[in-house]
């Protein structure tokens, strides 16, 4: 299974399998014994309208498997870890329906994303832990913290 | 939460949260802490498009967990299991992004489903196993083995 892995230290992307004939199609999204899998907290789905921005989040403990069955959506992520040795660099990458495949976003990382489709896109997230306020940070959209302007989105297209 | 045992045995509804803003939704399936939870197989999408049928499957190990956080879509169960109370049972249940829900379909009995809405729904499956097709049985939308017609669709919805 080919992997791609990006910029940022943790992250990458991995092909994931979609089976489409006339009456719809079948997304993979996670598999116990996928090699990426780490452990299993919770699945939930997110909805994003096109042009809306949900930034800045950071998890603390959890690890982040997501595909885009439904749409397209730019992730941005942004790591200021210390001791990283990507630390400092912003990454973009689009998930969507087209090249279908999952997105890990380990934690530690800031991250945002955008619906670049023209109809809502659907995002399905396999995270590790169930949701937990205490291990959630969050940014506003802009702040002079993260070197990223999400109205200029120039970040480069992996 | 308030859950609803519906007449097939093994088969229950259960409200999940759905938080919804301008920018979009959240929609739960499943929690590794959740009461319904079994074990985590595998985390699948399946999209169908309005009127498409697809039918008529059972799995004889996978618990199904199903949400369809897009859409709506009416799945039929039938139970022909040697011995359950409600052998001979057929069921319809309407799951969409109204009246969100999780739907459990146990394993050993027949299910299908038909996309009712105007555009294409949206399924998630979070299974206790992964895929395994030797588990799986299936047969033609239309059977003699199932009294039900879906030229008709005459279950009565619960």
């Amino acid at each position: 299974m080919p992997q791609t892995t990006n910029s940022i230290e943790g992250v990458f992307t991995v092909e994931r399998k979609k089976l489409a004939d006339d009456r719809g199609a079948v997304f993979h999204v996670m598999r116990v014994d996928s090699p990426e899998f780490i452990a299993f907290g919770e699945t939930y789905v997110s909805t994003v309208k096109p042009g809306t921005i949900k930034a800045w989040k950071k998890h603390h403990v959890m690890h982040q498997s997501v595909t885009v069955p439904v749409g397209t959506v730019r992730f941005v992520i942004y790591d200021d870890r210390p001791g990283s040795p990507t630390k400092g660099e912003i990454q973009t990458i689009e998930v969507g329906e087209t090249k279908y495949r999952m997105l890990r976003i380990p934690p530690g990382v800031w991250y945002g994303f955008v619906g670049i489709d023209t109809t809502t896109s659907v995002i399905v997230n396999c995270a590790s832990i169930p949701h937990d306020p205490l291990e959630v940070e969050r940014l506003p959209e802009s702040t002079t913290q993260i070197p990223f302007d999400w109205n200029e989105m120039h970040g480069k297209e992996q």
